[in-house]
């Protein structure tokens, strides 16, 4: 009999969000499951540290093939929970992280909390990797991660990704029958515009809430993840740790006086 | 006469901290400075933004050539608010970052908030980097920072670095004459280890501070960015804002079944 894998899950949008439940069913018939997310949203959290302020780990099921904790942390602390408190020493097989409630292509990867507990996962190296749904609906339906996202785990599984690499899989928010299958694709160019709403308090003074839209900035690129997930693909990334420019790196080295 | 060079300075250590006073003493030389920094300290941010609870900016300073402002959030939050409600549309010419209090060589640059402003800026089109002095002295000694700092923004002004790319420099806790110069080099791996320090409050419940060690992965690979400093270097790291691992993905494409 094989032996049952150990999967580390946790996500951004909290433990009481629809997303890590759905991702906690799906994930039990591959191996035993720890869940480590959470109490609050931490939403853009990226891959923050809590430094300075002391964190909180509590227990809330502990079932065979299933624990489930709640930290006080962002995405990533709760990977460095998980790892030191209860792995300890030991590495799970597999962490996975969502299903976020929102989609992290573009450059939403780079603020993303699904995907900074991805990469600290990475660091640990365990292989790793962060579903999202372009859908902020907190009743969303995730059936095309159910049906997708076994296709990507079976090959996961059997080819699994080089050291150091992660994998950003955004769903686009259709049934499973309505989407056209899996592309591969890049990080597309993309920035937020119209970030702040400015409000006047009830003592005159101005607070700024974060808002946003996002805007496209390479709309004909048929190979970035968001365009991708706009034509009605499941997109797949992945995602280096080590972002040295080593081209440019060169290019300085070679021009800069120093 | 030459227009004057319209630069922004933010960091993680806050507004009151000692590394951000020295970088806007030396920046005023090269231009009219905007500081938007955190009101408290924020280290280990990383690029997370704040999302769900409102953010105030302050006006401390409206000067000639100097204007500084405290935001409540986030290093990355800072740019956005420098942007959105300060500069408007129009894009200073540079935005600096730091001067870090502890280094942000290896994989500190992944949890570092002075790199998140970085990397912020680099999604706006703004010529970005991050300056960090290997110390956490609150009091400590900048003066490498000032004589190596200038030798790099000469360049740096002289031959830009390309789109899409920040620059990482980590100056050694040395005194100028005895630091060994200046050297590109590429991001080392490493990680924390001993994390947490588990405590037990006045009621019995435990709690964790984070903490740790970092753990040098290549102790003898003379290019990374931990290991050029540790021999008495300045180090600067060209870090990409796109992380798509181009290589694995074509691999991966041609092995996986989707």
């Amino acid at each position: 009999m094989e032996k049952r894998r150990s999967i580390l899950i946790t996500n951004d949008d909290g433990i009481k969000s629809k997303g890590i439940s759905v991702l906690t069913a799906m994930m039990t018939s591959y191996g035993d499951v720890t869940v480590v997310a959470p109490l609050e949203a931490q939403s853009g959290m990226s891959a923050a540290l809590t430094i300075g302020k002391p964190l909180r780990l509590t227990e809330l099921k502990n079932e065979k093939g299933l624990r489930v904790y709640a930290c006080t942390g962002t995405p990533a602390d709760c990977v460095k929970m998980a790892m030191n408190q209860l792995y300890k020493g030991s590495l799970p097989d597999l962490l996975i992280s969502g299903i976020n409630h929102g989609s992290n292509a573009s450059v939403a990867s780079l603020y993303s909390g699904t995907l900074g507990a991805a990469a600290e996962g990475t660091v640990y190296g365990i292989p790793s990797l962060g579903f999202s749904l372009c859908s902020h609906n907190p009743e969303a339906d995730f059936s095309i991660v159910e049906v997708y996202g076994k296709i990507i785990l079976d090959n996961f599984f059997k080819n699994p990704v080089k050291a150091d690499v992660f994998l950003n899989v955004n769903f686009p928010a259709l049934k499973p029958g309505e989407a056209k299958g899996i592309r591969f694709s890049h990080q597309g160019k993309g920035k937020w515009i119209k970030e702040f709403e400015e409000r006047t308090d009830p003592y005159g003074f101005n607070y700024y809430w974060m808002t946003g839209e996002f805007f496209n900035l390479e709309p004909d690129n048929l190979q970035s993840d968001h365009n991708v997930m706009e034509m009605g693909y499941v997109s797949i990334v992945p995602h280096k740790i080590d972002t040295t420019d080593y081209d440019e790196l060169q290019r300085l080295e070679s021009i800069w006086k120093l």
